[in-house]
């Protein structure tokens, strides 16, 4: 079958292969012919190695598709079913499930011993799945409870962005930052997680949302997700003094994964307001912050990880959103691909040119 | 009238004076008999210039008195009253104190006009008042929201410690990270800040309270205060394997100042809990995340500042757990000393001797 595999960390491009094995699915395991898959800035992150990824490794981890094969024990799904793949399902029985109440951090899945083996072969060598998930490929295999169930009706190539980028950026928002009614946000980078932010603040009702990038040709279509501003960073400044009287703004969200930009949405959020890193930045990037500054600002910084989602629940509040017009994913499908242009799509998201891709199979 | 003066940043004692005069109260303004003031480890952050601080300047934050004259526009308190100050008054009118809901972050009243000039001079020479309070003296000059009445039956020594150290440590626990019941609660530093923070998180139903100090001989006593354990730094990841199977503690509290400790404090913050900072950091030492444990984690950093108080309604809080035997304040109080014993108490607090000491007029 068809996959696209990176082969070493740093390579430009993935390598399209058309004889990709895969695994048999354990009792607990499914295994779905993946329909689309969105291409993420997380797929470049492994690439370059700001995620530590194995490889080689089938890389994709924001999919959709149709349920092929169920194991013996899987009872929660069955062929012919619509899913979105989980890149990090909760087991719902582990303290971090139960205790701590944040299924979007549970690992009991993720490091189940059935899931550690790779599920892709090539010529008899191994080959990983990132975030055992792996979708850029036409079938995968999956915990069972690493895949959603969705309505029939629900187009897959929408229900894929929800797999990952939606998720992760109207999450951040809604979730992690419980944005209130009324506020002001600025949402630093406006790809699709960022867009996502975005349209999160403007369903929680937010005042004034304001979109920042470098890539101004953007600004008119970031509006159409909610932004009531859209400015380059060196406007950003100015735009605070009139729309903050200079206190800075309520919520900070940064959706790039760069220091000096987490530095900023620091700096641009009020006292006492909320800082939410979303952005993937890397193991040795730092950022600093001065110990006065820590205790006498009284701002929260917190990290969004999954747009703290509990996959069971948010994936299916996200399309009923959808079905009310109130979260817009159509419009943020910039470009279809076919498989053999996933290297043209990954170029688009380097460039920041994109809100989405999807790829088709 | 006494006061004890630090002359200039970098002093290892203050300048005992028994020849200060204080301005006239505006219209707007109380003077306070100050009976009882609590020795803060921020008066000696003032001293080393960790808090930048004007000199010549009155220390002292935290006391408790009675009110001798007031402003011919004073309305909420008269003569006879007994007060606590308030450092960082709120104005109750302002975007900061009504849309932010922050009142402890309200400047309006520590920067209103008359509240700049220097409310004591010695021969001439002006001097200012440590965080525009000045409790090291027999009498201070305070704004008409800068003191909170209370009941004639309070004793003004355990008042007075409600006024700085127990509010921002009780605060950072039930205001800034809200303890939740049954929670596991890490606290670095038990001197008076540290004690309050441990025993609000016994007040908010934590389940596990860590109190980290380096001086062991304190143990004994931290445990009355409700902490479970008390152990040396060297001692915590054991602990912490123990007590948390390795995932880290729900909550954090920083109660120094310390980078090293800061970060500490960070990493034993398990994945989605809470490092709250407390302690005083210095502008120039700094505190460094790489960029991607700010996201993954998803631990949520706060700074807390005077405990997120409404000293309106805080203080009162606090003194109705005290009242009902909820809140040790009595034995708090480590050492009672004379105006003439300032500098003995001083150095007791650098060499983190005590929990607390309360200056008796």
């Amino acid at each position: 079958m068809r996959a696209a595999v990176l082969q070493a960390v740093g390579d430009k491009h993935l390598d399209l292969c058309y004889d990709i094995e895969m695994v048999e699915p354990t009792s607990h395991e499914v295994v779905v012919r993946i329909t689309h898959t969105g291409i993420c800035h997380s797929d470049v992150s492994a690439m370059n190695g700001t995620i530590p990824q194995d490889v080689p490794c089938v890389l994709g981890h924001e999919g959709a598709g149709v349920v092929e094969a169920v194991g013996s024990e899987v009872t929660a799904t069955q062929p012919g079913d619509h899913v979105i793949a989980v890149w990090s399902p909760p087991c719902g029985q582990c303290e971090v499930c139960l205790v701590h109440q944040k299924p979007n951090l549970c690992s009991a899945i993720m490091y189940h011993p059935d899931r550690l083996r790779p599920p892709f072969s090539q010529g008899g060598t191994d080959i990983a799945a990132m975030a055992r998930t792996g979708t850029f490929t036409e079938y995968t295999v999956l915990y069972e409870h690493g895949v959603v169930k969705i309505d029939d009706d629900i187009p897959l190539d929408i229900a894929s962005l929800v797999g990952c980028g939606v998720m992760t950026g109207v999450g951040a928002a809604i979730n992690t930052a419980k944005v209130q009614p009324g506020s002001k946000v600025v949402v630093f980078g406006a790809g699709g997680v960022g867009v996502s932010a975005i349209q999160g603040a403007r369903i929680a009702g937010a005042a004034e949302i304001v979109a920042v990038d470098i890539n101004a040709d953007k600004f008119d279509k970031i509006k159409e997700f909610g932004a009531t501003h859209a400015v380059i960073p060196e406007e950003l400044d100015d735009l605070k003094s009139e729309l903050t009287s200079g206190h800075g703004f309520d919520y900070a969200f940064e959706c790039i994964g760069i220091p000096s930009v987490m530095r900023t949405a620091y700096e641009q959020t009020r006292r006492g307001g909320t800082c939410c890193i979303v952005g993937v930045g890397r193991l040795d990037e730092f950022v600093q912050f001065n110990a006065f500054e820590l205790f006498y600002n009284e701002k929260k910084l917190i990290g969004s990880y999954y747009g703290g989602v509990d996959a069971r629940v948010d994936f299916h509040r996200l399309l009923r959103l959808w079905r009310h017009g109130q979260l817009d994913l159509e419009g943020m499908i910039s470009r279809r691909l076919t498989f053999d242009q996933i290297n043209d799509g990954i170029d688009a998201v380097r460039r920041g040119e994109v809100v989405r891709q999807v790829v088709e199979f």
